[in-house]
């Protein structure tokens, strides 16, 4: 009463091996050569790759920004993500002010009720940091399985928090085996920096990047570095986006500190000559840190291999061009930030990445999967084939080529930052815990397939 | 009519020179052979140094620190100053939050006015930064010469700024040809480790050190590097006291960023195991920074011998042990910061500076008296002995031996932080603007000698 | 007619994971529950790792010196291995001045024909570069299956060659996809400081460090690495030892230079002390490059967890204190360098690395077996347990406890320089393809088991 | 009976100061007003800077090549230094294989007797290092007055030494209190490809710097800053040309090293574009290291201004276009390496360091003057312009303009690289020890006026 996936090469972190898989209810039962028991359906995944779901650990589906909120929801996000190979995300749940931690993690779960095509656990992202809020974090840890947190050094006069509140969370969180996510940029000098902008008659999108120089992303990457190593406390830094504060990490890592970073297909595929498009167009690619040049890119791939970045996740945050965007036709600095792309980064990172030699087919898998799971807490139940893990199986097929355009896609926003970009290698099914969810382009799963995940601590 | 010391050897920042000087009125008028005019009056100094008189760019006179102030005013620090052969030094005026930049100056220069036996200057440190302070700066940098400012980074909830003030006052600064010099300590993380100490028990004075560790200060030093780089300015860091710092500078200026730094005999001489002794008596090494280990200390000295440090000033805050180092008697975080010093700073950089082979005769002129002339607007008025300059000279005798002690310090504190440490060399007398203001001991000068000297820009 | 091993967590590079693992003839048949089949031997490994064997990729077996050899012989160190978990190990062959590529070969395999308990292939030093010498190398490459090479940057006057047939020799290696091994220290240097201890009166083998600071190889690893780097071709560092030398490793790594680099236990678990031992005792640990003091042990074990060293080995190259090591009593520069360790290398790491926190399980199994396998062609035939890969199993019991002592060791040499070193987890059972040849203690592979492995080019 | 120079500010290394100087006989007998003596004769400069007569301390005339000699002899080289300033150059006597020390020094002593403008000294190039020589050494260094020597680590087969040469005689030197120099490339590397350019078909000059990229250099400055640390002595490093090695000088200072280190002109003011040039024009720039980019002339000035690098010398080396240059019209390796521009060092770096505002006045000074004068033993007689200083001075026309071309040239070669930069300032008249050597274009001094300089150790 099995399934036997036959004739496939399984890749996980560490392995590329030709082998059947065997899926007995929702997990991994066996791999192997005779593995088939009486009762078992066989399919044949002869030519593919068996990849482990992918695990976007960045998203925002549904976020409220002011009146209105991001394009996708969790149906269409989640949507997108199981179409384009991705079987768990972790959507970064937030605490507005004056909320309660619980009634931030309330509101995204009635997000989430609306239905999730896939897996999803919840970050939770605090921006009013106060002695009820600690006192919150135990239940929230060990009860609801939130491990990571996030907080804000940009934003300035919303999001962003003082270098106090990131030693206290740190602490806080670190004795109870949580996380802290930071954003690094430097708020107060953007603010600034916007503001000059902004004087000198630069309204346009082409300015976004000049008001977030790498500088003031290196700035804060220095900082939150020195705050652990003062905290003696880990801290994982989101949406890393430049060879500068790579290296900084590295810097970090060599002696010994527990720096963890992420950096998103964005950084990796496009760069900063988006900004010199004709008209309002550049707004498409308006999100927070900015592209950099392709130096930089070549210098991320390169950490990735390496192992100074520890994970790739979208930061999927979709606004229409038309409507949400256009809100900053006079003023850069009131377009929306954000990009969509939960679809199409392991199709970005294979094509760009694993063909283009830059990593290999087991960094592809840690970076996207495997890693992920085991930072935030999901592993081994998440992140790899293997017996007793759940049967979260992507068949790759590497000898499809696509396009990737918003006329095709799941997303539901009206663009896609990478029209037009050439991919090789796709999906053509999706298991999730044992089921196929996803089968040569057409979605199986039920809206309310996906389920929630509560997270164990951080695994040093 | 002039004075021809005959018979010593000038040593300025590049040279070495055996050779006579007349003096005539203020200003030297000559150096070389057969200089002597008709009425001149030869007076011999052989076997002696005649080096620039000592400018001390950072003390603190009649500071007032809530109802009380510094030991010192100008009038015992002004007379310690020269009879440590220091014939100039820049005082930090404060402008206290609610005040203008105008009121802090008057107040400042009402203290001077008490008396002062030695030139003077005010760099205006500014802890309220607003519209009306920024319309202030053109007439003070201009009409007063007061071409230096500060902030502080540290001290949070009374003189701490934040960065986007950082920021905005560098390039006001610029604008304008000054420049902002910066106490580089993390405030916020300072806070947080007092209280973590005191929380423990840790109420003592050997736990100071432990609320501004190292990391604290390479955090600030790098995030004003990065502030300084984005706001294209140039930043002038003062009483650096870490080796991770000095490299911080080092790779600033590797990359050509204007980035200046100062270090203080105190990080030069002694270190971190005076926070053993036992009772209250480390109270007399409470300053911020802290002292470090003899490993920094190793690496201050090659950092000024290769110019990575551009001056030595003593940060003279002096507070008697008792009545005023006393009130932190029961929580250390109240024990007044700060140290006296600007007596001995000449004769302890040569002592282990100069005789240690650390750094050579020029570099100990050059960074004691010719570069703070230079980066703060006096050369080459001070800091050299050459034809024009006015006649600041040391008679040093560098046979003399001596030991630092309270009981014969000039210096109106009850203690010396030096106590009982041995110095080679000494001040045999010392001539400011041409005449004999301190001779073998003994105070020539009237109180009311020294002059208020207004400053030019930065020199480049 | 399989065996299930029953109740176990394999643990390979990447997993943690428990499950059964059937093994049908020689080879993983499958990963999983419910695999059993019928006429299967069921075993019970409950509570115990089963970890791929341990490949050595550096050993030195029968070398001859002089007019002795080695005290191990592939027959005493093959077993030896085997009793430590090790089922695979990589040795030396050497071609000696005026001998063909051909002839080292020949001798080498005539060495191992006297018997090997475990698998094994061969690197081939080359001591004498020349056109006949390239013009072998295709065949060793192809048909012998010898991928990879070593040459000297020490041992002046025979086996040290000069930078241009490094630079040659890189390059002819790449175009075959083989690569070159190099050990890193500058022979010339080496001769000057060890004669000028002896001209001092130092003959004591405490004076061999004095002979081999870590300048000296620091100055050989940056050498060889801009060698690279201008040939364009991989290179591999050899038992790299100091921290200074693994900075450079990771800079070059930094920039995505293909640079590998392999540390021994000796250097992780050893210190310099050893050399201040009373008499002639520290003649044990004379080695080279020499063990360096803890520091350098906290940067190698960190430089491991992070993967800028690629691979652990030992380096076994064995003589007995008595009647070799004493032939350099009156003269450090003439005791044979070497000491044995092929027994105890999964142990030291897994009780000083893994127990000690300073590596995880995946690292150690990383370290020791699968990088090993991956970086010279052994990969996945040997270094992981997934279906199709060699059966060769270690069963490791993590509770056992022990202590290394000459007295009960495996290795033909009359002392080991862990003497007394505790050690935590202990080899159980090892599988050598699908048999059982060590069980509890007991030996039960015949003398001629081993096999000679040919090796495919190197993964980059 | 003196000379008064009226008007004029005097530049040294660390001043700019407007004053009279007065010369007696040789020297300078002071500096002031008022200084001026019954009998004197008074030259007015109004308006001209008078800075110490320039020391190129690195230069080869009359250097025998095989059956041929450089262009330029002691009588056209010493003739051009004059005419652009350069009042002292230290020309590198070379000891030839088979030679004993004296001999060479006798050679180069002939060869100047030929005539000098200017004064001189000599290094010693040692090619042939063995015990005879080190024998010589104590006499040469003490009576001859040559407190500096040379090693190469290219040119192999002729000129280049292995590690333990430069090991041994940097230790020999050190006890002596002298230096050794060291060109840095990596010969064996540099032999290797330029044999593979040739083997391509690719013998133009443009393939020259393909035959000696950074890394050869890089290597070879890294090798010898270890070889000087292992062997506890200071070493010269010359004509550095890449960013990349100027931050291993950094990085060796950095940790307090005695590392010294020379650029050109060449390196600062050309790039490698000239390599483009069409036909065998480039070979008017093949010279060792070749020219670099744009970057690394940014980085080399910088590391000017900052003092890593410590000074600036020709390494004049002059070849004719026409008969020598062209013996590699077939093979670049055979192009006679080095360029001309004894001339025009002060000229350039005034024009493209100081008025670009890359370096200061007295950077210039100390970079051209008073830096090599310190380091190689003439200071306090040369460098400055001090009381009992020799009377070497530059009155320097900072309002002059001038093109630098092969038709107005001193130096006797048939070209020029620097044919058509443009220039601004210029010498107006060259003192030469008290005597008008040069005015306005004329020579004045009689070709005989040179004299030999005996110097002093390297001030540490």
């Amino acid at each position: 009463m099995g399934i036997v996936l036959q004739g496939g090469t399984v890749v996980t972190a560490a392995e590329c091996c030709r082998t059947d898989v065997r899926i007995e209810g929702e997990t991994v039962a066996a791999l192997g050569s005779d593995i088939r028991q009486s009762g078992d359906e066989v399919r044949d995944v002869t030519g593919c790759l068996l990849v482990p779901g992918g695990i976007d650990a960045h998203t925002h589906f549904d976020l409220p920004i002011g009146t209105m909120a991001t394009a996708d929801d969790f149906v269409s996000g989640s949507r997108a993500a199981l179409s384009g190979g991705t079987t768990t995300f972790i959507d970064y749940a937030t605490q507005f002010k004056g909320e309660t931690l619980r009634q931030g993690m309330a509101n995204w779960h009635k997000r989430a009720a609306k239905g999730c095509y896939v897996d999803y656990g919840f970050h939770m992202a605090i921006t009013d940091w106060n002695e009820a809020v600690t006192a919150e974090l135990p239940e929230l840890v060990r009860k609801d399985g939130v491990t990571s947190y996030k907080m804000y050094m940009a934003y300035k006069g919303s999001l962003q928090v003082a270098d106090d509140v990131l030693f206290q969370a740190m602490q806080a969180l670190d004795r109870l085996g949580a996380i802290l996510c930071v954003h690094c940029e430097n708020g107060d000098l953007i603010v600034e920096l916007a503001r000059q902008e902004l004087e000198n008659g630069h309204c346009g999108p082409r300015y976004h990047p000049l008001s977030r120089p790498i500088t003031v992303e290196l700035e804060a990457v220095q900082r939150i570095i020195k705050i652990a190593e003062t905290a003696k406390s880990p801290v994982f830094i989101v949406h890393l986006s430049s060879g500068a504060a790579l290296e900084a990490v590295r810097e970090a890592k060599a002696r010994g500190q527990a720096v963890y970073a992420e950096t998103c297909p964005q950084y990796l595929v496009l760069d900063e000559e988006r900004y010199l498009l004709p008209g309002f167009e550049s707004a498409k690619f308006v999100l927070s840190p900015p592209l950099r040049d392709k130096e930089n890119q070549t210098m991320l791939w390169n950490g990735l291999k390496q192992g100074v970045l520890d994970t790739v996740a979208t930061d999927h945050c979709s606004f229409n061009f038309v409507g949400q965007k256009e809100l900053g036709r006079s003023d850069f600095s009131r377009i929306p930030n954000g990009i969509p792309g939960v679809e199409h980064r392991l199709a970005l990172l294979y094509s760009y990445g694993v063909l283009a030699g830059r990593i290999s087919l087991n960094d592809w898998v840690m970076r996207c999967a495997a890693q992920p799971a085991k930072l935030f807490g999901l592993y081994p139940k998440k992140g790899t084939i293997a017996p007793g893990s759940d049967a979260d199986i992507v068949v790759w097929d590497p000898t499809a080529t696509g396009m990737i355009t918003a006329k095709t896609q799941q997303q539901r926003v009206d663009y896609t930052p990478y029209e037009g970009i050439k991919t090789q290698g796709a999906v053509r099914q999706v298991y999730l815990r044992g089921q196929l969810a996803f089968d040569e382009g057409t979605i199986l799963a039920a809206p309310d397939r996906g389920q929630y995940l509560k997270r164990k601590p951080l695994m040093k």
